[in-house]
C-alpha cells in the first residue's frame, strides 16, 4: 500500500525518475516486505522560485551561488 | 473543513474534474454531514513518467501494454 | 493509479471511513474509468486545534458556536 | 525541520512567492524557534478548473462572479 | 482558497498552533489578497523517529546533540 | 532540497524507519546528486481502517485474508 511522494526542484530526466521509482520500491520491499504491485510513487517537480529554504527562494540562492552549501540540487 | 486531494495521471477534462469535485463534495455531505462551503477539493495531475507502480513508471507500463491489468487509467 | 487523500477533523467512524473509500473509488471508476485495484485512498484525521479557518482554529470556532456557518463538520 | 506546503490557485508573482517564503519562515522562527536553514517551503499552484469549493470548480465560481464572497483569490 | 499544510515535529502548544494559523492567514491576506474565510491551515505533527534529515532521524540527531546546527526545532 | 513523504500503514519499527530515511537519502544523492543536509524525509503512518484499496479498507481486506495478493504490507 505504500504511497511515496517526492518533491524536487525541476530537472530530473525520465531515466533518473525511473531510477528513483525503482530504488524506493526496492527499499520498501527489502525493509518492510511491502508488495511492489501496490506500491505507488509520485514525483512532483517544483519551480525554483516556488521552493524556499532559509527564508529565501532557491532561485535567489542559486543566483547568488549559495546552492553548493545550502541547497545543492 | 475537509480538504481532499486527488492525484491522477494527466488527461482528465474540465468536465470530468467538475464531476469529481461535485461527487466527492456530495459524499462528504451525505456521509459526514460536512458543510460544502468549507469543503475544498484539489486535483493534481501527474505526468506518466513521474508516476510509478510495481517499481516501474506508468509511462513504461503503458508502452508495454500492461496498463489494462496493473494501472489502467 | 489514483491516490486520494482526505484531510478531516477527527471523529469519523470506521463505517463512515469505509463508505468514503467505497464512494470515492466508485467516482473514479465511473467518471474516469480508473482501475479500482490500483486506486488508493487515505484518510488523515486532524485534531481541532491543528486545523484553522478564517485565521482561527476550529477548536476556538466550535467553542464559540460558530461552526454551523463557517466550518460545520 | 519544518516543511510548509502552500496550495494556491495560479497567479502569484515571483516576488509574492518570495514574500510568502520569507514571511512563513519568520513565523516559524518567532513562534516555535525553528532553525531557518532547515525550514523548507513549497508553493504549489493549481489551475482554477482543478480547485473546487462548495462542490463547484473555482473556474465556474469566478465565471459567475461569485468569487468575492466564496472564494476570493 | 488557499490550503496550507505545516509539517512539524511534535511539541507545539495549542497557543503556538493558533499563532501559526493566524500568522499565515494574515500573510495570505496581505501578500495575495486572499479571503480568510476560505483559507485553511492544517498542522501535522510528526514523531522525531519519523522525520529524517541528512539521512538520519531527528531522534538520533537530537540524542547526539546535533540539533542546534542541523535541525533545531 | 528534496522533501520525501512516505505514507504507510502502521507497524514500522524505529529501526526500519531509520533504514528508510537512510536508504532514500542515499538514492537522492546517487541518482540526482542532492545534498543530504537539505534532504528531508517524513514517514506518516496510517491506521488500517483509514487506508483503502480496491474500494475497501485495508482493515477489511486483512480480515478476509486478501492482503497477500492485493495489499500486503
Amino acid at each position: 500500500m505504500p504511497y511515496v511522494e517526492f518533491n524536487l526542484t525541476k530537472g530530473a530526466t525520465t531515466e533518473q525518475k525511473a531510477q528513483l521509482v525503482e530504488g524506493v520500491t526496492d527499499l520498501l520491499v527489502k525493509i518492510l516486505d511491502k508488495n511492489p504491485s501496490s506500491t505507488q510513487v509520485v514525483i512532483k517537480e517544483i519551480e525554483p522560485d516556488s521552493w524556499g529554504i532559509s527564508g529565501r527562494s532557491v532561485k535567489k540562492l542559486r543566483a547568488e551561488g549559495k546552492t553548493a552549501n545550502i541547497s545543492k540540487g
